[in-house]
């Protein structure tokens, strides 16, 4: 056995058994080594993207980590953007990177390049064997980050630590240390604060954001009378019987505005609100001035102890009745005429199955997704947490892939969907149930929005070019059915009903394009 | 005026005028700049991958800088790949990647990221504006330092030093300082080497392979009878009636096998050649033990300066008469029958319209158009220099837009052409003249072939998983067709004949399946 076999052996020993893989010379003994272990089963993209896009959507489903196969510093290049998503989803990520053997990178070949450097900013933790003997500790290590901070752990494989020969040796799973709950200061700072009497606010966010934690959540904020916002994290429960925290707005005026009454917030689980983006004039930070914060806990920590000890110390009985909203969308009347953002957003939340995973990333076109969605059939959503564009088709192939009992939805803009689209192959290999509802607005909506946020409402040649998909436009079922996926086109909200329904009730990928 | 505007001044004093553009949020002031300034042609690519192939494409053309917008730390991250071929190409380049406001990083936006330790692995210089009064600086700097390296120039431009109104004030060109040839010293040591009388070689690169300076490398090495080999570089002439040196085999064995009996080698803007790959139990440099190495002149010096200073210590008479391949490949016979990789290969050459640029991307497929490419007729390769697969649309794309009057082909490999297949929509947009050949084998044959060399020779379910593309095979014509790009399918050497005498018959963006 070599140093390959061995990295194969710890994955296994630790549950590790999906790898989502694009391959290159530097790593033909991993994947030899991985062809003698059917039991790791390998799925390839055909752009790294859509390889660690798919790695962020199996993990946060299958709550422990996939490992990625990632040829050298311009692979894992490709992969970063989507890594940059699944860090701040605090995803559990463990990628391999292959390099050139240790000896050969004085010589500078090619494909040489500082994979640390480019590593380093999208990682928690980034480690490099150096010899085949290295390589037991180095996995060993990269599973144990990805799994406590937890977050993304990459591993450098030079050539000859994949290929030198190593005796045989039993293999042991990783011990991983529990994570601690919030310390008891914290603890009575936090319940002091919240039955001051002053507008307080509960901010939640990681493992919070679904089961019994968020419904403990939604007992305290009831039971004292308090708000409850939600950070949206990788993976969040909503729809009908499920308690429904106020989202955080997007938009710095109604973030701002949504917050303003606020004499402290106490984070479990939460960062303090900032804009995504700065604008010029406008604060960075979303809570009113003097508004006290209180870090209860963080992610890493165990949130969901630590929100029964909040609620303990707050004397909220954790078998108090908690309210939650009613199913309401399937009684929804069915729009009618030709296909807005929102008509979309309705015929979907009207007509979800019950169970289903969202992926979405339809940016500005699924407002009405969002509002509707707490009246909906019980569902989870897996939001794009970094902001880079690019994670919709690999996601919803990722979740497929580790609930292959649960409708798979993808919400997604055309613009943002044209960065990993080779993602829609690896749905149609491996035979994926999912649905793409692809909001087609020919346009980064987004960005023209922002045009006129910086004082642009009537664009130039240049700015046209950069802010339309138009000329030409992309044919969406074209596109689909090259890589294997079947598709239809929606003008009307009858034919996204009908299309929609025809792909609920079908299993496999199917794409629809929905002309708004 | 505001920081972008005075961007967009110096980069247009300097002739600058293509920028080529993936824009983001924190980019929206730049793009309004951009907008007061049609003079800047900007360029849409759907992907940062297709932003900077394509700059590369152009600038290899152009022979000065594109500029390249990209959106903050992902968006870089997700043009590196090219970026690295870029810099192996030594293109000079020009990367704006847009940055939250200086004030906006320290809270840790979604979107916030180290772009300096992304950028420096691919960036032979990164700079960051503080404030507006920095912008024009350090685009002046960027500027100096692509044109002189020659090489990349990554800039970041935070928010406010965009948006942060300036006084007006004269944008001047920057003074580039003119290179120096080969000291006289390295000079007297290559000629006294090459007329030694031992077994020697010329090895050249960059700028010298093309033109006169291809010319008088040839002119030296027939004159004295020695051998001239090329590295090949960002652009290279090549077919009859040009001198033809001999290329260094991609294979290890083959490399050696070339070069083992050589006593000295000059290198003029070439590197010593090493394995792009290492192996267990092969060497890593290719030359024989003992064979000296002078290197008489590197990339970045006057190279054609230099080929005519050693031409004058050797004695070597410009005039000298220069032996040159004549015009053969129209007279090649048609291949018939169904098609094969050198099948095509013979037919492109054959064919081959006078003063075509031609994008290498074809990987294993393209081994038999390099061997004819000599008698065809007179043209231009632009290879795959940094070994990141994914160059070929967009570069073919940027090389069409800095040559509107020349006959771009695409020499294409299926896997690679997946990485950044949305560059057929920036052709069918830009209504380029390219002609897309895809050798369509449905597999990375390329590491099927390592994979024999590994000792593997019987591909279980996960090998075959990762080296095969089939399963669904893509669908070339709709996939195309889908971004605006006019395709056919060719399975015999008649249909792929027809098919691209067709091609080159007309103008504007087309792609051939080859089936293979």
């Amino acid at each position: 056995m070599n140093g390959a076999d061995r990295l194969c052996d710890v994955l296994l020993a630790n549950g590790v058994d999906v790898c989502f893989a694009n391959p290159g010379t530097s790593e033909m003994h991993f994947v030899a080594a991985l062809d003698r272990k059917p039991e790791l089963r390998c799925i390839l993209g055909l752009f790294e993207g859509v390889v660690t896009g798919a790695a962020d959507g199996y993990a946060r489903m299958a709550e422990k980590p996939a490992a990625t196969l990632l040829h050298t510093g311009p692979g894992l290049a490709n992969g970063l953007a989507n890594i940059h998503n699944a860090k701040r989803a605090r995803t559990p990520m463990i990628n391999i990177v292959g390099d050139h053997a240790t000896y050969h990178l004085q010589y500078d070949a090619p494909l040489t390049s500082d994979i640390e450097s480019l590593a380093r900013p999208m990682s928690h933790w980034v480690g490099r064997a150096q010899t085949a003997g290295d390589v037991r500790q180095m996995v060993e290590q990269a599973y144990l980050a990805a799994c406590t901070t937890p977050g993304i752990a990459t591993m450098i494989l030079p050539g000859d630590a994949a290929w030198n020969s190593l005796e045989p040796e039993e293999v042991t799973p990783v011990r991983l240390p529990a994570p601690e709950p919030a310390a008891s200061e914290q603890l009575l700072k936090a319940a002091a604060a919240l039955r001051s009497g002053r507008r307080a606010a509960l901010m939640i966010g990681g493992a919070l954001t679904r089961g019994k934690p968020l419904e403990m959540a939604g007992r305290i904020a009831q039971t004292l009378g308090i708000d409850l916002f939600v950070q949206r994290s990788g993976r969040n429960a909503g729809g009908a019987g499920r308690v429904a925290p106020k989202p955080i707005p997007y938009r710095v005026d109604s973030a701002i505005d949504a917050l303003k009454h606020l004499d402290v917030v106490v984070l479990c689980g939460a960062t303090e609100p900032v804009g995504f983006f700065a604008y010029p004039g406008k604060p960075s930070t979303m809570l009113p001035p003097g508004c006290e914060i209180i870090a209860l806990a963080e992610q890493g920590q165990d949130l969901a102890t630590t929100i029964t000890h909040l609620a303990d110390e707050l004397g909220v009985r954790p078998d108090a009745p908690v309210a939650t909203p009613p199913l309401t969308t399937p009684n929804l009347p069915m729009p009618t005429g030709r296909l807005t953002a929102d008509t979309v957003s309705t015929i979907i939340a009207k007509l979800l199955p019950e169970n289903a995973i969202v992926c979405d990333e339809a940016i500005t076109s699924g407002g009405a997704f969002h509002a509707l969605a707490p009246g909906a059939e019980p569902h989870e959503v897996l939001p794009l947490m970094g902001g880079a564009i690019g994670i919709g088709t690999p996601l919803a192939a990722g979740a497929a892939i580790a609930c292959p009992d649960r409708k798979v939805i993808g919400l997604q803009a055309d613009g943002s969907a044209m960065y990993t689209i080779q993602g829609l192959w690896t749905q149609a290999r491996e035979n994926l149930d999912v649905v793409t509802v692809v909001y087609s607005n020919r346009a980064y909506a987004i960005l023209q929005d922002e045009m006129k946020n910086v004082g642009v409402n009537h664009f130039g040649r240049n700015a046209s070019r950069m802010l339309n998909l138009d000329e030409p436009a992309l044919d969406w079922l074209s596109l689909a059915r090259s890589f294997g996926v079947d598709a239809g086109r929606a003008e009307t909200t009858e034919e996204l009903a009908r299309l929609f329904t025809g792909a609920l009730r079908n299993r496999g990928p199917f794409l629809i394009e929905a002309v708004i």
